[in-house]
């Protein structure tokens, strides 16, 4: 049976025919929890912050008018009525002719409308001269100035650094809603697969993708699930489909997905509901046999057991979706714009992908070296890339010494 | 008693002089939690990646010399000896004239040196056609071709992404030996400070520096212990630093260095260790009060109360020194190249440094615009800054439309 593959464009289409992701929930987290989270609440100000006018200087509180025409030669002299601390509601009032010593951030008592710098005045016994004017509001920070009550300071999709937890620590918040980490279950299949830590008997090789496809998914916002190794025998794997579905959000399985008799995942995928298998390989290189089925509502992504390749294909495939389901609306590859070292050549109509390493010339420009890919199981491969080159299906190659744009795998270091 | 206050640079010389940073630790982590960790010990292979000769191919494993000299018109004749499974070591032996039928991924048998792809074979009874030759290595993955069996594949220093993950993965790793996150306490003080979550009384606001400290230590692979508000007090504050100091790897504080009379923390430093305070204020703006002691090994950061001052002096200064304790000895900040809005001056003698906020022109040029820091105690300045501009202390002004480096905040989407 031959089909036209779908190219990669048409591929995300079908998928978004079928399933639109969308944040699976809320939950509220503490401050101290809330770093890198994603808002999924507009903040509205419930306090002014400052809550009150205060000094932004050491000096004494005045009413402006009495300073006016103030100077070195003509100091005007007010009388000395008390004094302000920071952190305690002022006990006096600042009457006509009258002032109070107010320190740095210390509330302004009533009566005053602006500060006079202590580097301004001269005190002597009861009496205070000042040998500069203020105007009013000078060198008083007022209340609602930095935010104001009821004002909408931080919004819904707004993902949480320092500076934005300082924004909620400065409302008095101790904690904030923010979107659910989307859980991912992860499943690895293939006889020869077996996990870290067990023994490891002639024919078999370690488990490598349900780790790396755990940490790109902690990477993106998600939470991983990791289901283990799963023989590639029916009855077991459609058992464990079923669990996975029934215990998160999404499932991404890996392996079990060429050509071969024994390759039992899309037959699995094809029976659990509805609509079932949407995407059955892709015009693309690596990556050609991936699998896209929605259950009931979530998807499951059947990558291939390629390491490299399975974790190219959640690049393109399972990360947008992820971020878009934790929350993380914005969230956009990171690209950067390089000379080819050599000529690159795509895979005859598919679009290609070329693992790329960066390195720096003389002058500074990015150079993309593509990685050895003899090997296309290799984990090395993957290790030694930083990012890699996208090859449309219609280009005939690309040139030694032409732009290309690489797009940068997360959590590495630039 | 006047003294001239020190750069930036000599304040980071001298703060060199008295700690060099360096990781407080080493434990083992699940790979599970590795992610984002940095490798405190060279990883050299346990084992070859793969462990055995491996087929790339569905075909059929031969002797290549068996092979030469097959073409369409003539092929070689080869007799069946037998299956080989993924996942299973091989039960049959390929001598001369014979081949095993071999799946992809399966181990190759003894006496085979290549495989032939099944496209190029027609199999009749017990007998392979075989239409085109091998030559030897063909179609196979040599046992550590992947990874060699004692070669150091990954270093002491390397941060964990998904990527060196699965690199462990292969090996059969379960955990790895990382750097310990150092422990950072974090107190704040003044008497106008509240923690979030308890009324607020007139006069009082809201402590933030705890809270955007604790995230930026985060940020920085650190492990923050926020020992709330203390007491501008001199017995409550040395108390609280002794407990600091002894139950962390380095102290920040906020609030309580000005020159007000009640900024206790330099009279509390200078009392608990040698050599003790080593910097008192710092050539630059803002920021200028910060003081930095260092008690018998252990450095206390003593930064402004100011929210943008004190997150500004944690990039400068206490970041870098947290990023070599985490083992991120290649951690430096991000930078950006923008157009300078309008004229930025410095403050006179000292480095000064412009929030600013990143726009793009028409063109797509990065513009960089000064965030209003009328009010300097703002935490709003903070939220719509995206990094800030150095200037120089001896540069007259930056001028509109000249180019400027931008440091980039943390946590800041792109």
């Amino acid at each position: 049976m031959f089909r036209k593959l779908l190219s990669l464009e048409e591929a995300r289409q079908t998928l978004k025919e079928s399933f639109s992701p969308k944040p699976v929930g809320v939950e509220k987290v503490q401050l101290s929890e809330a770093l890198d989270r994603v808002l999924a609440e507009d903040v509205v100000a419930p306090i002014d912050v400052p809550p009150f006018d205060r000094s932004t200087v050491d000096g004494y509180a005045v009413k402006a008018v009495d300073t006016f025409g103030a100077d070195e030669d003509r100091p005007v002299a007010l009388k000395f009525c008390g004094q302000v601390a920071v952190g305690e509601p002022p006990s006096v009032v600042v009457e006509r002719g009258m002032t109070a010593e107010i320190a740095t951030g210390a509330p302004l008592p009533k009566g005053a409308d602006a500060v006079v710098m202590v580097e301004y005045s001269i005190r002597r016994d009861g009496t205070i001269f000042v040998h500069r004017p203020v105007s009013e509001g000078e060198n008083v920070m007022e209340a609602g100035s930095d935010i104001h009550k009821g004002e909408t300071i931080l919004r819904k999709g707004q993902r949480l650094a320092s500076r934005e937890i300082g924004v909620l620590a400065a409302l008095g918040l101790t904690e904030v809603s923010v979107y659910k980490r989307p859980r991912i279950a992860i499943i690895s299949t293939g006889a020869e697969i077996v996990e870290p830590g067990k023994p490891i008997s002639p024919g078999k090789i370690y488990d490598i993708n349900a780790h790396t496809l755990s940490a790109a998914v902690l990477e993106c916002g998600g939470e991983p699930i990791n289901l283990g190794v799963i023989p590639d025998e029916r009855n077991q794997l459609e058992a464990a489909v079923k669990k996975a579905l029934s215990s998160s959000d999404a499932v991404i399985t890996s392996g079990g997905v060429s050509v071969g008799p024994k390759d039992m995942i899309p037959q699995v995928l094809g029976t659990l509901g509805k609509p079932g298998v949407i995407i059955s390989g892709m015009a693309v290189k690596p990556g050609k046999p991936t699998t896209i089925a929605v259950i009931d509502g979530k998807p499951v992504f059947s990558l291939p057991g390629h390491p490299t390749s399975s974790l190219l294909m959640f690049h393109m495939i399972v990360r947008p979706v992820i971020c878009e389901m934790a929350g993380r609306t914005e969230e956009t590859s990171q690209i950067v714009k390089a000379v080819a070292a050599t000529k690159m050549f795509p895979a005859r109509g598919r679009r290609t992908f070329v693992m790329v390493n960066l390195t720096r010339d003389k002058r500074g420009k990015l150079i993309a070296s593509p990685v050895p890919t003899g090997l296309s199981g290799a984990i090395t491969t993957l290790a030694k890339a930083d990012g890699f080159v996208e090859i449309e299906e219609k280009k005939q190659f690309i040139n030694e010494g032409e732009e290309v744009t690489v797009y940068l795998f997360m959590g590495k270091k630039s």
